[in-house]
Parts: C-alpha cells; structure tokens; sequence
C-alpha cells in the first residue's frame, strides 16, 4: 500500500513540518490536552488492545524470548494513564520552546540580528516495547513543533496502533497536520528510514548496544542516543560508610538494567571501609567482581565491578577511558574534588554525592525524555524539549549592502540589546 | 615518522583536550596573545614561506590548474597579519564560551542541577588554501576550549607549516599543550580522519561541494558545514526599485563565488519594476537565466536564475524545495509579508531587506567563523565560539537516592533558581 510507504511517510512528515515550526503554543496545547481527553474516553479500547500484545507477548515469555521485565514493561493500564497525564500536563505548563529569542544583537543602525528557537525537522524514533514512549514522545514532538515517524518495539504493535489513532484524532481536531505523528510497525522500516536522509533530520534509536550501533553505522543522517551506558561511581578517601553504601545500593539495585545504573564502583584506596562496604554491597545481592579483565563491560544486572584506585586523577582518568560518556559521580566531602571530578570526566552528566539513576529526564524537570545522549554535539544528557530543538538567524535591514562595509564607508557596531 | 601518523595525531589531540577543556580564560587569552606577537615577530619568516607557496601556485595558475581568485586568496602580506591581529583582539575581548551557567534548576532541597556550557572535544577541520584561515580557526578553537586537527589547502602547505610552529610555540609559552592545534598535509589524510570516531568529535569540512559530500557519506563522525549555497532573493510586488536594484547587485556581484551569494532572484508577479530591474542587473554585467531547467544549481558567478511568482507563497515554497536552507532574502515593505517569510523559510539565515552578503561569521559578530552549516542539529549559519561549544549536567546532591522519589517517600520541586 503506497500510503504506508516510509519514503511516503517521511516526505508527508516533510510537508507537514512546514507547518508545525511555526504553530502557536496554543494549537499544540489544544492538541494535548485532546491527547489526554481521548487516553481516558478511550482507554477501554487500549485495554483490549493492549490485551491481545500481552497475549502474543505471553508464548514469547514461555519461549524465553523476552524476560519478565520486559513483559512487565508492555503492559497498559489506568496506572499509565494516569502518569501520562501527569506528564502532559507537565508540557502542557512549559512555555513554547520555539520561537524564542535567545539573544539579539544591533550588526549596525538599522541591522538588527535575532537568534531564535526553531523546531529541527523529521525526527526518526526508535524505541523499545512500551506503549507508555509512544505518548511521550508523540508530545515531545508536537510541544517542540517538530514531526516525527515512531517505530515502536513490535511486541507493542495493538497498543501502538491504537495509541496512534488517538494522537492523530487530537492533531485533526486541534486543526495540526494529522502527520506530525507518524507511525511504522515493520523492521525493514528501521533500514530505510536510514536512507531517507532528504526528509528525515534526526534519529534518535533507545533500544540494544547492537541497534544503536548498527544505525550508527549506516546512515548520515544525524544519530542522537547512547550505544551503551557504563557509568562509573567514585568513593573518595573522605567519603563516610552509611551514605556511600545507600548510595551504591541505590545507583545499582534501583534498577540494574537501566543505562544509568552504576557499572563500576571505583573506591580510593585510603577509604576507610573499603570490606565493610563491599560485605554491605554483597549483603544487598550483588555481585562484586574485583578487577575485571574489561572494564568496558555493561552489566545490566545486580553485578558490580570494583577497582581500587590511587587517587582521583586515576579515577577521573579511568573514567574518563573506560566510560561511555554517560552518567558519573563523585561521593566526596571536599569541595575542591568534587569540583575537579566534576569539571574533567568528560561525561554528559557529572554528580556528586547522590546516585546515577537520578540521570533521567523526568528527574531532570523536562517532563519527559526522547532519550539519552552521549554525543558531543547538538545534545548531551537526558533530552527533552531544549534538546529537540535548533535556532535559525532572522536579520531585519533597512536596505544594506556589504559593499558599505568592505569599502569602509560604513562600520559594524555589534552591540548587543 | 609515528609521530606525524594522524592515528597518533588525533590520540594526542584526545589527550590535550582533556587539559584544554578546563582552561581558564586568562591562559586561553595569553596564548592568543601571544599567536599576535609573534604574528609580527616572525613575519619575514611568514612571508618567505609564502612565497615558497606563491612560486609554486605561479605554475598551477599558468597550468590553468587554480584560477587568479584562488591565486590571489593564497597571498600572506602586512594587510592580512593586521585583519588577523583585529580579529584575535576580537576574540580575546570576549567572555569565555565555556563553563558558563546555563541555568539551575533545584529538583529538590539539597539536589541542585547545573547546565553549563563546556567544549566539544577534538575537531578536524579541512579548508581552503587560504593562510588567514589557519589562525582565524586556531584562535577560536583555542578560545572555546577544544582541540584541533587542520588540514588546510595542500598550496598553502610551506605557510600553513610556518604559522602552526608559531601557534605551537604560543600554546607552549602560556602553558597549554601543544598538541591543542595539530596540522596534517597529505591528502590521504582527510580519508583516515573519517574513521577516527573515537578520537574525533566533529568535522567541519569548507571546499567544494564534492568534497563536503564525500565527507558527509563517508563518516560516522557528526559533520558540520554546507555542501552549496543556494541562496534566494524574493522581490516582493510592494518592494521599490532603487533599493531593490542595490541589494540584488550586492548579493549577486559584492563576492559571486561566495557560499551566501544569491543564486536565484523571485519576484512578485505584480512587482510594477520587472523590465527595469531585469535591465539594471544585465547593465551590473549580471547574466540572466530565466526559468532555468535547474534551480539547484549554484552559479558561483555573475549568473542569476530568474523566475516570476504568482505570490508570496509561491516563493516561500521553491525557496524550500530547491534551496539549501543557507541564507534567504525578502525585500518587502509589508511587515506582516516579512514575519511570514521568515517564519516559514526553513533557511538556517532568513533576512529581510538587506544582502545575502551578510551571512557570515565576522559580519554577525562572533569575531571569525570555522564555517557556514546548513545542518539541522547542534549549529546552523555561520559557526563561532557558541557552535563550537555543548553543555554537560552537573548535579550536585546531599546523599539523595531515586528509592525515595519512585517510594513517594519525596517529590521533585523542579524550581529554576
């Protein structure tokens, strides 16, 4: 069917951002506020949807295809409801992050430069099987007047297309383009969304080390995510016993297979409790292993690696080679080194004194996340709204030329108002 | 020779970013101070490696293999050292792009979250034969905090060479590593930089569009830059004649061969001064092409596509199917018409009644540019000290754990401060 084509979806999402970056605040709350309204009219129908994934989900579970959690995590229910509601409400409060002056500045009389907030374009979402990301990100996108093609994880298939049909009656009715949200359910998708690179801006894949890899791989459109999250706490001589030890267990057995979850504990070796930490950490279930041959190993279980370290320069220096640039802390009570780790490990987000699991964008006050990135450009961190968009450069004159400026005639002022 | 092998060059460079990341501003500023002195102190030395470069560029020229533009931009003299030391005065003037509060947030008492502005990493950057831009992109990579590896055009090799030993010897002496600005020669070179990702972070390529491209389907490396410029000028049917005439001269004419050059003229169907602006431009030894078969193409001359529009609509949508979201111009003396090119022109630089010309990284103010980028993500328009910077998270906390918020044991306030 040409409709359900990705090439065509993409170039509809294409079309339809040119009218999305320039929606007022307004529509798009209009548009979330309906999404709400239609979650809770409707939830009879996304029950029974969702019924007939857990069903199929279930002989996947007795074949030891997916684990308990991850059946667990498929399900949809009033209780998810109604923290997606909390969570659209959440956006629905933040100010539009678009079309916002970031700074101005006066080139010369009469040539006044604006820097303004602008939506990116087509993003490309890849996640895992929770029907709880499919609203989340449907909302992400249309606060922050981007488009966006879903590719859920097809265990969820019945609820995401249900999901879908909710989001797409909000767009309408809202009077938005019904194709902000767009939506795919096969895995050859995923392989040409990568070559789409005309009309699509940004990927962002959450899902296996070996996905986000392998579209790293193999597209040029930009890719926005983390491949692996090996976050790294560090115990400083100074650090005291009870704390440390909530902390520890906290960033490990909250949720060991989450990429913010502690990986390797790195303890300095004049800390006082060095046994007793570790016989506490065995005592809560989890697995030490001292000295491993690959530091570069993603556990995702309530398994810890340990290394006793010199100093903090060793630590920062561990870190700063072993790590995947994720989420790393400090348990210290001087100052002066916890402002040393934090400015050079290199990692998107840096901490001291509390656990790695607070790396999270809904911890971070963004409402929600579309992801994690560990990137050097465009956005590092928990991504939300900031991080779905870009800015463009409006130059108002009053009839200038260049020539002026190069022959001397006229000067640049370059003021700032 | 190892040491001059760029695996190794971009290994150091690694390892000098970390020390660069972290710089103050005093030292980052002595060092450019120091590039200017010496600018001046070892000019006979400069000027006798360009003429190396000069009398070997006399061949290619009589060879037809560069043109006199090329030829003449390759030329190192008493002027360009001037512009150069104005412009690293610029630089050294403004605050430091890095370590700077971006806001703060408390998630809660005593769980204080930071977003602060820190460098890339390292970034290779490819350019045109042109020797001022080898120190123009050394000061700002030094003055944001990130590391380099240049390959500047192979006719500028003998004064490339002189100027990195000056900036070398410069990072030396106010106690910065040298290996902070690295300068590769061989061609081959730019090949083995693309598969460098876990030493390089960025890649900003200026040349041909063949080049950029090859860069962009090559790498996995985020790239930032343009491969052509496409620039539009879209004549409103309200627009005068004497200023319309003025600023279509300058965009097309000031610099023809110029990435932000106006490559096709829009005008309004009912505009009452078609004949005569057609008359004016051809007497400016402007040649016409009018409805042209291909509105992708970028002349890079004194050639301009011409095409009538039935309106403002029509104009805004070719500029976004055949432009390359560089720079965009409207002359118009309607408000209301100006906000809706601009808003809906999905152009990284959207101007209204002034030049194309403008588009560019000095002309904004930010001192020099390391490029124009047509991206989506991270930095659009010219590229300064900001595009050359991202942000980390540093969460500062008391002991805090996530058992106790998932537990509603504590809630998130989530307050700016």
């Amino acid at each position: 069917m040409e409709n359900n084509d990705i090439t065509t979806v993409a170039h509809k999402a294409k079309e339809a951002f040119l009218k999305t970056m320039s929606m007022d605040n307004e529509t798009k709350n209009k548009a979330l506020e309906l999404i709400k309204e239609k979650l809770l009219e409707k939830k009879e129908l996304l029950y029974s949807a969702n019924r007939a994934d857990s069903n199929n989900a279930k002989q996947l579970l007795e074949e030891n295809k997916i684990n308990q959690a991850a059946f667990d995590r498929l399900k949809f229910n009033g209780s998810k409801i109604r923290e997606l509601i909390k969570g659209i409400d959440d956006l629905i409060k933040m100010d539009d992050p678009v079309n916002k002056p970031i700074w101005q500045k006066e080139l010369d009389e009469g040539l006044i430069l604006k820097k303004i907030s602008t939506p990116i374009g087509v993003i490309g979402v890849i996640f895992e099987s929770r029907p709880d990301c499919f609203i989340q990100i449907s909302s992400l996108i249309i606060k922050s007047g981007n488009c966006a093609i879903l590719k859920g994880g097809s265990e969820c298939q019945n609820t995401n297309k249900a999901l879908h049909s909710i989001v797409q009656e909000a767009l309408k009715e809202a009077g938005m383009p019904e194709n902000t949200i767009n939506s795919v359910y096969s895995r050859d998708d995923i392989k040409k969304m990568l070559s789409l690179d005309k009309d699509i801006d940004l990927i962002i894949p959450r899902g296996s080390n070996s996905l986000v890899q392998f579209i790293q791989e193999n597209t040029k459109i930009p890719v926005l995510g983390h491949a692996s999250g090996i976050c790294h706490t560090f115990v400083d001589e100074n650090a005291d016993f009870e704390n440390t030890k909530k902390i520890i267990i906290d960033a490990k057995t909250q949720y060991p297979s989450a990429c913010n979850a502690t990986e390797t504990l790195l303890i300095h070796k004049n800390y006082p409790y060095i046994n007793e930490l570790k016989e506490a950490l065995k005592k809560s279930d989890i697995e030490l292993i001292e000295n491993p041959l690959d530091y570069h190993k993603e556990y995702s279980d309530r398994i810890l690696a340990i290394k006793i370290v010199n100093d903090l320069d060793e630590a920062i220096e561990h870190i700063n080679k072993y790590g995947s640039g994720h989420t790393d802390a400090i348990i210290s009570k001087k100052q002066e080194n916890i402002e040393k780790f934090m400015n050079l490990v290199d990692s998107s987000s840096v901490f001291a004194n509390c656990s790695t699991r607070f790396s999270d964008g809904y911890r971070y006050g963004f409402g929600a996340e579309v992801g994690i990135s560990t990137n050097k450009t465009h956005a590092r961190g928990p991504v939300g709204l900031e991080g779905l968009t870009i800015y463009k450069y409006k130059l108002y004159g009053s009839n200038n030329i260049v020539d002026d400026y190069t022959k001397g005639i006229k000067t640049f002022k370059h003021k700032f108002i």
